[in-house]
C-alpha cells in the first residue's frame, strides 16, 4: 500500500500503522455489529472483556513470555512507575540499585530516593573515552564490567533505551557476573519494547508507556515475573494506593478499577498488525536495516554530526546535528515540505532527532536519507 | 437526525454522542491536515497543544467556574484519587471526614484509611424511614441536619452521585451552618459532572473518571480551588508519586508526562457538543425531563420496583427490579431486541439499570418507557 500520509517522526506519542488506524476508523461508531463504539462499551462487558483478554494474550506471545511472566495494563505512564516499583518492590529491603544513562533512568532514580536507599551502580555523568572515541556524558551505556550492583539490592534498574540521548542497552547485563546473580532486574523499556527479540528470562519486571510502538498515550504495561510480587515481596508498602499495588491488579486481570478502555483496543489493533508483519524478528530484521541505513547516512557525511558511541546507538532515536545553528529552521522546513515530520530535537539537548520506532516504514527512513543528502548538497 | 445505532444504557464507559464519534472517525488519519491522528501526535507539539489547551478552557467554561478554580488533566481514575487527594491534603492535619452513601463512598474512605484519621460525618449504612416512606440501606442521602463534621477536617469528602445504588446529592451542603465552614468541600463528582449546573463556588476540590459525561475511560480530572494546594496545603505527602502531586501537574498545566492524549481529544469533541446544545445548562432541562419520565413510568407501575427515596433519586442512573427474578433474562433479551442495550444492574445488588447520561437523547427513554409498558402487558 502506498504512503498516503506524511512520515511523523515524532518521538512519541508516535506514528502508528495506517492500517490501525483505518481499522479504529472503521468500526469507531460500531464494532464489529455490536451497535457501540469500543469507546461506550461497559469494560466488564463481553465484548469488551474479548478486546482485553486478546490484547494481553497477543502481547504476551509477542514478547515471547513465558508463563512465569504476567502483564498488567495500568495508568499514569512511565513516569508513575518510576514511584510505583519502589512502592512495590521496597517494603522489605529498601536497597535499590540504579544506572544513570540519561533524561529518563534520571527521572526514575530522583523518584525512587523519595521511598528507598539509593545506590548509582553505574553512572554515564562524565564525558570519557569508549571503544577509542571521546564520547560525551550521557552518550554512552557505561561498560557492564564496571558496574557495581549490591548483592543484597532489591532490584537493579536500567533504562532500555534513552529517547532523548539516543543510548540503548542493546543487551541485558550478566548480573551472576556481576556477583548480583538474585537481584532482579527491571527495565523501564517504554521506547524499544516490541522492537525486536529481547530476553525476558533475565527480566523480573518491565514498564513503559505504550505511546511509542504499542499504541496511545494513556495506558502503561507492567510485565513481571509474578514470583517477585507473590513470594519475594509479597506485600507492597503502607503508602502504595490500592489501584498500583501490583498484586490487586494482577488479581483483578488489570480490572481493579475502569481500565484505559480506547487506549487497549488500539494497541490490541497494533499487536495484531504485528503478528501479521511476523513479530518481533521480522520488526527486529527491519528494524537494524533503519538504523544502519540512516546511521550510515550519518556517518559517511562531514555535514551531521552524531554524539553517542556507536555500541550504544539507540535503534529507536537518532539525535543528530547541524554544523551551524542557524541551518535548523531551514532544515525543518525543508523537511516538512517533503512530508517528513516532527524532526526537531528535545530541548536539553537541542538539534535533530529522527524517532523510528515499529511504525515508521523503511521507505520513511529512505526518504530522510535521500533529504539529508540533498539538503547538505544545497548548503555546499 | 435519526438514531440509527441501539440505545446503550451502560453505566460507564457509557455512550457518547454519535456527532462525536463520527467526528472522531472522519479525522482519524488526519487531524485537520497535519496528516496525522491525534493519537500520532507529540503531547508538546503545536496541534496537540492546542487541542489540550482547548479543551481545558471549553472545560473551565461549561463548569462556570472563576480564575480561583483550576482543572487538572491526570491518570488513573476516580480510585487513584481516593489515594491521591488524602496524599495531597493530608499532610500537616490526618483529620478527613467522609459520608458514607454506597459502594463508591465506601471505596473512597478505606483508601483514606491508610493516609490519615477517618471520620464518619454521616452514613447511610441502616435502612431508615425518610419523609415518611422506609428506605433500605445506601437508598438515601442522609440527612444533612444529621451530619457531624468536624470544625476542624482537612476536608470533607462527598461521592455526589453513586452509580451502583443510585443514590445522588442534589445540593451541596450548606457547612457554616454545619459548624464547619472553614471545612473543604471535596467531591467525587464521577458521574454527574457537567449534568446541570453546579455550584462550585462551594467547592474546594472535584474530580472524577472522564467515562461517564465526558469521554473515554484513562482520563482523569481534578477541579481545585487553587488556593487550596497553594496556600492552605503547601506541600503534599512525602509518599506522593511526583506526577500525582497536584501541585506540580498545575504548575506543568497537565503535562508534566505525557498526558491520555486521545480521551483529551475525544473530551474536548464532547465539550465543543455540550457547548453546542447550550451547556449544563440545557443539558440539566433534558436530564430532568428524562428522569422525570422514567422515574414516572415506574411509579405508576406495581410492577416495577425502586428502592431509592424519592429525594435522592439520581438523574444520572436508575435502578429498578421486577416481581420476579426468573423475569431478568427475558426482559433483557426484549430489551436488547428492540436496540436498548447495557440495561442488567450492577452485580453487587442485582435487578436493573438505565443509566441516562447526557449523552442518551430523550428519545432513548421514550423507548425504553415504551418497552417498560409492553413487557409488563405480556406479564400480565
Amino acid at each position: 500500500m502506498a504512503q498516503r500520509r506524511p512520515f511523523n517522526f515524532a518521538p512519541g506519542p508516535a506514528a502508528l500503522p495506517e492500517a490501525v488506524l483505518e481499522k479504529a476508523a472503521a468500526e469507531m461508531l460500531d464494532w464489529r455489529g455490536s451497535g457501540m463504539s469500543v469507546m461506550e462499551m461497559s469494560h466488564r462487558g463481553p465484548q469488551f472483556l474479548s478486546i482485553h483478554e486478546k490484547a494481553l494474550a497477543d502481547f504476551h506471545r509477542l514478547l515471547g513470555l513465558g508463563p512465569e511472566h504476567k502483564i498488567l495494563f495500568m495508568q499514569g505512564g512511565a513516569s508513575a512507575q518510576n514511584a510505583i516499583v519502589p512502592m512495590n518492590l521496597l517494603t522489605n529491603n529498601p536497597r535499590c540499585d540504579y544506572v544513570h544513562t540519561g533524561h529518563w533512568s534520571a527521572k526514575s532514580l530522583k523518584e525512587a530516593q523519595h521511598y528507598g536507599d539509593l545506590h548509582l551502580a553505574a553512572t554515564a555523568e562524565q564525558a570519557r573515552e569508549i571503544d577509542g572515541e571521546m564520547v560525551p556524558a550521557f552518550g554512552y551505556v557505561p561498560p557492564m564490567k564496571e558496574w557495581r550492583v549490591r548483592p543484597d539490592a532489591a532490584y537493579l534498574h536500567l533504562c532500555g533505551n534513552e529517547t532523548i540521548g539516543g543510548v540503548e542497552i542493546h543487551n541485558w547485563p550478566n548480573l551472576a557476573a556481576m556477583g548480583a546473580g538474585d537481584v532482579p532486574l527491571v527495565i523501564d523499556a517504554s521506547s524499544h519494547i516490541l522492537s525486536r527479540p529481547m530476553d525476558f528470562s533475565k527480566v523480573a519486571l518491565a514498564y513503559g508507556g505504550a505511546q511509542k510502538n504499542i499504541g496511545p498515550s494513556g495506558l502503561t504495561f507492567v510485565i513481571l515475573r509474578e514470583d517477585l510480587i507473590r513470594s519475594r515481596v509479597p506485600k507492597a508498602m503502607d503508602c502504595c494506593p490500592s489501584v498500583f499495588d501490583y498484586r490487586g491488579v494482577l488479581d483483578n486481570d488489570s480490572m481493579l478499577n475502569t481500565p484505559s478502555t480506547y487506549p487497549i483496543y488500539i494497541a490490541g489493533l497494533v499487536f495484531e498488525w504485528l503478528l501479521e508483519q511476523g513479530g518481533v524478528e521480522a520488526m527486529g530484521r527491519i528494524n537494524a536495516q533503519k538504523a544502519a541505513l540512516l546511521y550510515g547516512a550519518l556517518d559517511q557525511s562531514d555535514f551531521y554530526q552524531t554524539k553517542v558511541a556507536r555500541s550504544s546507538r539507540s535503534w529507536m532515536n537518532v539525535p543528530f546535528y547541524l554544523p551551524d545553528d542557524r541551518l535548523y529552521e531551514p532544515f525543518l522546513a525543508g523537511a516538512k515540505a517533503r512530508g517528513l515530520l516532527s524532526l526537531k530535537g528535545h530541548k536539553a539537548v537541542g538539534g535533530l532527532r529522527a524517532s523510528i520506532y515499529n511504525a515508521m516504514p523503511l521507505e520513511g527512513v529512505q526518504a530522510l536519507v535521500a533529504y539529508l543528502a540533498d539538503f547538505e548538497k544545497e548548503q555546499s
